[in-house]
């Protein structure tokens, strides 16, 4: 299967080269061509639109920011559409959110394409070593067809049942992992008011039945201060947002989903979007 | 070493069997006489008053719902100060807060009695196993001398440093564990909402990176709609109003933790205070 990734971020870089070690032939395509380069040297090919991207693949990945984003590589000028070979797959692995991931699919389904939605969970560090965590939204029989690719990118494929399923435990996932980094920062401060080292409180939490993977993998910021990107605040803010809207359409009240969103707010506001999003930690400073 | 308990609840039960089963020579009181034929038929000694508990053993292990319960054991008319042989060291395991501990061991050491505060994580299964996790607090030579009572109960040991430490880290563990369970509950109903089946996201949920031991725990309550009593809303919100207060005192704002408090005094002012502490969704239905 010849394989076609657009969106070389953080996670995309290494997701791309995790494909590209499983042997699959690669495309590649990047807005900010300069960061297409380290795939070009490992081999990849790389092309000037997604248009060009997809006559030449047979699936189309996507890992981009944003659903407008997702749009414009899909149904703009040079988007995918244009240059779609009859059966194209196009596997979205951004968050998005369910309804926007519906509406898409059913743009594409109107051009013979079909749509899967794929978001990931695990940050960078997962993404270089190849275990993140997929959760699969759409047909089933096609997810079959390109299993064998994110079986490259993930070592934990979840199918979660029709198109927006994928996107919609994305979107609880990062409800947890926000509001549980959010509570670890507040115990580092309370640590501080009751004389704790925040050294000796990581140490020891990590032992503690209280802490997950994720958290696990932040705490050490907040001993350090030092926040090495991996998600940044404004992206996990987007997906919050995703979140929330999904609450609101259906008419549910989820107070502490309101209250990392506003506390998330306020982070932008600071100016720190593009910060890890722990830099959360900053917020609550006396 | 001569062992006394006392407080036979959900965890003191457990915890003292399992002291017993480890060859200490036990002794145990309960206000309520009745919880303690368990432990009689197993072979522990059984006393009318906190008084006669402390004439018969080396130390004391108090396993109490809130800081006013020990304070009354201690130094109440039947309490254990007035029956304290020489070298007496009491080990509160309750969770009382760090100003309570610190106010309770100076106290104490004018009656020349040693005070170690160890606190628990890890509810009712991991009493049964003796897995749990104790952070404790006071003269490390003190701990020393207790510490193989301690490892007969918990499998974590994390000696954390003076008097109060280790109620420190164990306010800090339950906002963690409060706040996660909140988030775990409305990630619920936003899988309501979004077409999810509860099962499915507690299947996949428990491979994510975003999930504790803590959350795992819990998880399938709100998939049976069934809350297994191991630690409930009033206890939770007692530790919680514990957390507020040592941040108060400290003039820290923490929107989360405030937030939960007021979560779960809905809970109780519903009426649901004795229930398990995840019957928190409860309070999250349309």
């Amino acid at each position: 299967m010849r394989v076609g990734f657009i969106g070389m971020g953080l996670m995309g870089i290494p997701m791309s080269k995790n494909i590209l070690e499983k042997g699959f032939e690669l495309t590649v395509y990047n807005r900010t061509k300069e960061k297409t380069k380290e795939l070009f040297d490992l081999g990849a090919k790389v092309v000037d639109s997604p248009m060009d991207l997809a006559r030449v693949v047979d699936v189309v990945i996507t890992m981009v920011t944003a659903g407008r984003d997702l749009e414009l590589i899909l149904f703009g000028d040079n988007g995918v559409v244009n240059g779609a070979n009859e059966g194209l797959i196009v596997v979205d692995m951004s968050t998005i959110g369910p309804s926007f991931a519906k509406n898409i699919a059913l743009k594409l389904s109107q051009k013979r394409i079909d749509f899967i939605d794929a978001p990931v969970t695990g940050s960078t560090p997962k993404a270089i070593t190849g275990n993140l965590t997929i959760f699969i939204g759409g047909d089933e029989k096609i997810y079959e067809k390109i299993k064998s690719i994110l079986a490259s990118i993930g070592n934990n494929l979840q199918y979660m049942g029709p198109i927006g399923c994928g996107q919609a435990i994305k979107l609880i996932n990062n409800h947890l992992i926000a509001t549980s980094i959010e509570s670890l920062a507040e115990g580092m401060l309370l640590a501080d008011a009751m004389g704790l080292s925040r050294k000796k409180v990581s140490d020891v939490l990590k032992t503690s039945p209280a802490m997950s993977e994720f958290m696990n993998l932040k705490i050490f910021n907040f001993v350090t201060d030092d926040f090495p990107l991996l998600f940044s605040a404004s992206n996990m803010m987007k997906d919050l947002l995703l979140a929330n809207k999904e609450a609101k359409k259906n008419s549910i009240k989820l107070p502490m989903l309101d209250k990392i969103v506003d506390i998330y707010r306020k982070v932008i506001k600071k100016g720190l979007g593009d910060r890890d999003m722990s830099i959360i930690i900053d917020l609550l400073k006396k």
